[in-house]
């Protein structure tokens, strides 16, 4: 039973407790006003989004929904209730921190900037003061926190990781959830990581990341395989 | 000589360290979308600023940029650097913040929301995060708190003398600024507090605020008149 279908994935119900994680080939920007299909970018996806959940599971972070690949393209998960809110987290400047503040992109921030999301794509995503988060009830304060400090928690292990393949990490995506049947009341990390939902810069600021799509400045699939055979070399698993 | 016209104000040096400020008859909406013309409105906001920043000013609220009125539509200033954001304070949802989340208008916070925006019409003022404030520069940590210690209390002492009116506070936007001498490194609230720039409803949700002109709901003079007459009622100066 197909449960939800997004930009790039769809999740089937799979048992009681658990889904299946399907990464589509389908790649979209700008709030879908542009949409094609990479073959072979579901494949790429599913293996760095492995690769990077196991290492953080390694990693003393032992709290995500990820459990097994069980195909090219399809991961086992824990099923969840995601919470509605994208983590942003920003190193850097780009995107649409640049776009919403007339700002240069590439501005190095002392510390990372964290920013909340309301998920909603006809609301086009719309950035959230933790104010307005507790006052909707849309979660609580001590999961903020929580969600805080894991995703800042995540920055430096995947900045450290990226950075040996001389790669900065600019930004990111997260989304939390609890677990389907709150047997358990700790978040876990849900969702994906990969080039579509973070930016990847070498030196010179050329991208391995989805805004080789959006930007129109190189081959998306040649991007991604970059980074999948860059943390394969590392010997990280998929 | 002109250092500044905005949407419904004119600023005019005089002297080293004063300005006047000129309350203009013209409303806009929907950042400049709609514009008109109200006879009369900036003489009504000019005397009800006046009585509220007098009130501030007598409430041990001691730091404002207000000097004197100086005739119908004009106040005599502190001149001084505008920290270029806004602050947005919220007892109730209403206007953008229903729009941005797709919420209704009138739920009432447990605590008020305080916001912040970059004061910059050609990106119409974005939402931003305190970390991005500090990141980019635009004023320091201490500043922030400030402001943010500030503008709840004002709207303590605003909400409770509109309550005595019968209106409740929904919303309204401050915006504070240093010394143009730099010679007292605290801030001050600058800028205007009047109907323009608060919204206020009786219990019926009716608005006596820009509102009226905005969503096409009513008379705007009528209703700045009913403010004015019953601030003036309670015995506040213009």
């Amino acid at each position: 039973m197909l449960l939800y279908e997004g930009k790039a994935k769809k999740v089937r119900k799979f048992g009681e407790k658990t889904v299946l994680l399907e990464f589509k080939d389908d790649a979209t920007a700008g709030n879908k006003a542009k949409h094609d299909i990479f073959l072979g970018k579901g494949e790429l996806n599913c293996e760095i989004s492995t690769m990077l959940f196991r290492h953080l599971n390694k990693d003393s972070f032992k709290r995500s929904h990820f459990i097994d690949r069980v195909n090219s393209h399809t991961q086992l998960c824990h099923r969840i209730n995601i919470i509605p809110l994208e983590v942003i987290v920003r190193n850097l400047s780009a995107g649409t921190f640049c776009k919403r503040y007339g700002v240069y992109k590439g501005i190095k921030f002392k510390r990372p900037i964290i920013e909340f999301c309301l998920k909603n794509d006809d609301l086009n995503d719309p950035l959230i003061t933790e104010d307005a988060i507790l006052e909707l009830g849309i979660t609580d304060r001590n999961t903020l926190e929580q969600m805080t400090l894991d995703s800042m928690h995540i920055n430096s292990v995947l900045s450290s990781l990226f950075k040996k393949m001389n790669l900065t990490l600019v930004d990111f995506k997260l989304e939390f959830g609890n677990t389907y049947t709150n047997e358990d009341d700790r978040i876990m990390l849900a969702d994906e990581i990969c080039p579509d939902t973070m930016r990847l810069w070498d030196s010179d600021q050329n991208s391995y990341d989805k805004d080789l799509y959006r930007e129109e400045t190189g081959d998306l699939l040649a991007g991604y395989k970059i980074i999948r055979d860059g943390l394969a070399a590392m010997g990280l698993n998929d």
